[in-house]
Order: C-alpha cells, then sequence, then structure tokens
C-alpha cells in the first residue's frame, strides 16, 4: 500500500531550502517519494505506510523550516 | 598586505545560499575571510592580495549566482 500525505511548508525560498526539506523527509522511515513545490511550499509525501504528522512536522523542523497547520 | 574588496551577488534569498557563495568564495587563492549581508547582497572579501574580479564572478557563478556589475 502507498500512501501519498500533503502538507504545506512555510519559509523555503530557493532550490537549497528545497533540498533540505527533501532530505530530512526522505530519513524518515517508509518514505518513498518527496516532492516540493517551491512557490507555493506545498510538500507531498509517498510512503509505505502513513506518516505520523508530528514526525513530519519535527523532520522539517529540524531543516529549519515549518509545517503550516 | 590585507586587501578587502566588496562585491553585490544578486540572487542570495536564504542562508543556505549565502553559505553557498561563502564556500565557493573561500576556494579562491588568497581568500582569507568572506562577510556576506543577505539583505543587500552586499559581499565583503578579505584576502592577502588583490582580488582578480573575472575569477570572483566566476566562483559567484559556480554557486549559482551573479555579481551586480
Amino acid at each position: 500500500m502507498t500512501t501519498t500525505s500533503t502538507y504545506t511548508v512555510s519559509g523555503m525560498t530557493c532550490g537549497h531550502c528545497v533540498q533540505a526539506v527533501t532530505q530530512e523527509l526522505t530519513k524518515l522511515d517508509g518514505v518513498d517519494e518527496v516532492t516540493i513545490e517551491l512557490d507555493t511550499g506545498r510538500v507531498t509525501v509517498t510512503s509505505v505506510a502513513a506518516l505520523d504528522d508530528a514526525a513530519v512536522a519535527a523532520a522539517v523542523d529540524e531543516a529549519g523550516y515549518e509545517v503550516v497547520p
């Protein structure tokens, strides 16, 4: 089973930011693919099981950004 | 002798950009210190000899940004 979750992340301004967030999210257990649209801050995460939103928020925070609730 | 040169670099939007430019400029021969003000794009380079502006422009380009003439 594949789950797709979407989040909005604030504060990303350039490709480096996208890379930093992608890198942290990719480390999460079960994450398969991370797609980020810089303009809108829309982050789509594909995973093999449902994601823990708190873990996603923590990973984004680790990269230096914030999930918009 | 220490030389201080200032440039304006366009396109930097975040700390990652600053880091990328700093890293490329620090690789140049004789460069001692690089200080970047993100808001203004002002880049100050301290070096042990006069810098070659073309080499500076090439390093900034390498990082993915541009020196404003």
